[in-house]
């Protein structure tokens, strides 16, 4: 009963469904669009026609539909990623400089860690993060450290989630998760290994803003086998106390 | 009658109103929501809970409204921006670092330019053109470029704006916009002087994709002191070509 009777969803919220169906990006046709926004296929038609009309998707010659310009130019307007992607863009290409694996800056989100830049080397291990993508806090390095400084309630949301195990190093137990976290807030550091990614380990650091909140994230994600290369916790480190240092000076 | 009685717009174009108010950034009001949207308040507030509800827009402690997460993460899935974007880095930065001054990549949307990316040196000249914003092309050296090998019809669009003359260096009448787009087209650069902003000129190129059309330009706007110097032309001009090259490679 896609959309259809008993859809008790308001016009905006279907408005916003369509939207939903391109959050992980790509080209899409009506019948795609229709289906993960759980709409009958001429609620579709028509929703994409009013998004077409205003300018936030756009539909190309072969029918499909794709994210526009002015979604485009909206989105550039949202200022916390805004000033923490143009402060922290020279420390991380100096990480990238340093590694040649993927680097991330990342910020909270619910309980979800949005990627809000990601530079790689050509060598650089595969990962599914990707700049705009979204992942649990409790499976990724930036994720742990936002989590580790995130407020209390935050983390027994994740816990009541209940976190997926990705992997068999995943942490979703309360005791694992409860120790990583306070060894990142006494260390500073966050490093894992294999626990999203097979293959890949991850170092991260928190940044912090003026009055010492920490507001997000930087990691390297590497293979697995340089996880002791002492440059990665250094560079991150080195890369998240810059970005704050910058955060506090410039506005 | 804001947006009452004789109000002939949609829901959908009455909840795209109230994102067009963010358009030029900022944190609003709902006062000033309801104002730009042209909608009662008691209808923008209705309209502004959906949106803070799906995340598009967020509400800070200070009753304020701006963008938020999701139509940052919706707006970075635009795969043109995306992709001229990432290409584009490099060599923009190299031509900052031969310049110092705004290094800008823009691409045509309509009778608009709009700048996907700038980097500028500490000491640049004071513009109005930033990452997002939209300006007219008959105005902007990036836009006249695009306007130069754009569809006859958009030439045709533009001079029945009819063309804002915003100093009087601005190009407005037919005659003299095609001796410009002719001279771009034959040259392969545009070079304005105080046409937009005072006391700054341009230096603007094309950038083409594998198949040789025109898909965004690459700017330099200087102090106008500066405008003889012979590295902008060529930088811009080499940028130009670097990105060109890289869009017809990489995929």
């Amino acid at each position: 009963m896609a959309g259809g009777a008993g859809d008790e969803r308001s016009v905006a919220e279907r408005v916003f469904a369509i939207a939903d169906a391109f959050e992980r990006g790509g080209e899409l046709t009506l019948s795609e669009v229709a289906r993960r926004a759980n709409l009958p296929t001429s609620t579709a038609h028509r929703l994409l026609a009013e998004w077409v009309s205003w300018g936030g998707l756009v539909r190309g010659d072969d029918g499909r539909y794709r994210v526009g310009m002015k979604l485009w130019r909206l989105g550039v307007r949202q200022p916390t990623a805004r000033r923490l992607r143009e402060v922290a863009r020279p420390y991380l290409e100096d990480l990238l400089e340093a590694t040649g694996e993927h680097v991330h800056l990342a910020v909270r989100d619910g309980l979800g860690v949005v990627y809000l830049e990601r530079f790689s080397g050509p060598g650089a291990v595969r990962v599914i993060s990707d700049v705009g993508s979204r992942l649990p806090l409790h499976a990724t390095g930036v994720g742990l450290v936002l989590l580790a400084y995130a407020p209390p309630e935050v983390f027994a949301e994740v816990l009541a989630g209940p976190p997926r195990k990705f992997l068999p190093n995943t942490l979703t137990g309360e005791a694992e998760l409860r120790s990583r976290l306070a060894d990142i807030r006494s260390t500073g550091i966050s490093r894992s290994v294999e626990e999203l990614t097979r293959g890949a380990f991850s170092v991260a650091a928190p940044v912090r803003d003026s009055a010492g909140d920490v507001v997000a994230a930087v990691s390297i994600i590497a293979h697995v086998e340089r996880r002791d290369e002492p440059q990665f916790p250094l560079g991150v480190r080195m890369a998240a106390r810059g970005i704050s240092g910058a955060l506090s000076i410039r506005r």
